[in-house]
């Protein structure tokens, strides 16, 4: 079932306003009487249209739907900036694994360089993905897609796990360093993932963030593109955490 | 460390032909004395390059590698044909996490319609993308991308384990069966995967699948892209029988 979510304020005068009134109305065509989920970020709705223009739709609350289906731990990216839009990929498909946030990070070998007058606007696009990835997986909370910060300015003291995807690991045969983190989780652990860019980290960041309690770790033997090593994490902790034998 | 698949017969004989004397000419820019490996999908060698041309490659062995880096289980991948070039992410990204066949399959909610005429060549360009992520990842062998088959055409009697993956069951949080499978698994065992395209299974289908012999299992309680579960099963095999606590 389709979602949306919305402002508190929206929910409290059953209103949907802004582009998803054309998202309903124009693309997926909705009439009065169908059926939606809303969420404010905190508790879903289903809730019935009662009246729909490209400006407005209005609602009615059918009932509070019950259940959580985020990942029981929050798990933080730490992306090395890509090439191309793989930016983008890996805020789409990471929102539907279970991501809490998402941090575009400038590393030594990221080819991107930050245009400062295009980032405000990249940051709109990147949180629009991930509210769009969040509605589409039925997720009850919309991932933050943070500013584009340099790696060695990020302050990572609120995070009990600290990973370091890093594929020399893989080279090397080390195969235990991952494992051993992700399948002693706790729930409400907090976990900071990163994750380099194409062409990997350099010595010194490497340095850098085993100095600050980084595990560098491999995904197993094979080497991974930088978007597939985020959907490695992202699947391998909801399948240690939230699939059951 | 750059990676070719070539022949037996170009193993032989010592030289690299075809298309890859170009990308190590003209793409990777490659001299006399740098070092690359080659397979030929059994054996993989460290050689030394002796003559570059755009048409041939010469080389000499330096030593053959030992190490295998194949999945332990024989995966293969019976996708629902997706829309747009989704297809091609999937056989990329998939081929990484340690795909051995991937079969693009036609189901009755795909959107694709396949022209006969143009089948050929898309077979060829879905090989290629196979072969240069199974080079790029450092597989040791390249998995191969079957025929565009129906679904009920498709002959699944060769595999010990059957597994559709369902997105009903996310949403009847139905958490074990995917799990208990896959923790189950022997080496050398062989697991088919069917996932449907974007707009999900038919009835008839999946009683077709569930009458001779498929699970059908979530992926954890969120929606999943089509391309993110295939993402995910692998990750999930991969974590379960290749990293180590």
């Amino acid at each position: 079932m389709q979602k949306y979510f919305i402002t508190k304020n929206d929910l409290k005068n059953h209103i949907i306003s802004g582009d998803d009134c054309h998202h309903i109305s124009n693309v997926m065509r909705f009439k009065v009487n169908d059926r939606i989920l809303v969420s404010d970020g905190e508790k879903n709705y289903l809730v019935s249209l009662k009246t729909i223009s490209s400006n407005e739709v209005s609602f009615e609350i059918i009932e509070e739907q019950i259940g959580n289906v985020e990942l029981p731990v929050f798990v933080s990216i730490f992306q090395g900036y890509p090439k191309a839009d793989k930016i983008e990929e890996i805020i789409k498909h990471g929102t539907e694994l279970g991501a809490s946030l998402f941090t575009p990070t400038l590393m030594k070998r990221s080819l991107f360089k930050l245009d400062p007058k295009k980032k405000e606007a990249k940051l709109t696009r990147f949180n629009k993905i991930a509210k769009e990835a969040a509605e589409q997986s039925n997720r009850n909370i919309v991932p933050l897609v943070d500013d584009i910060l340099d790696l060695k300015k990020i302050d990572f003291s609120s995070y009990n796990h600290k990973i370091l995807c890093y594929e020399e690991n893989a080279k090397n045969n080390e195969l235990t360093n991952f494992k051993r983190i992700i399948s002693n989780l706790k729930i409400n652990d907090r976990i900071a993932i990163v994750i380099g860019p194409e062409g990997g980290i350099d010595d010194s960041e490497l340095n850098y963030l085993k100095s600050i309690g980084f595990t560098p770790a491999s995904l197993g033997p094979r080497i991974l593109r930088t978007e597939t090593a985020v959907f490695y994490c992202l699947s391998a902790i909801s399948y240690e955490m939230e699939l059951k034998k």
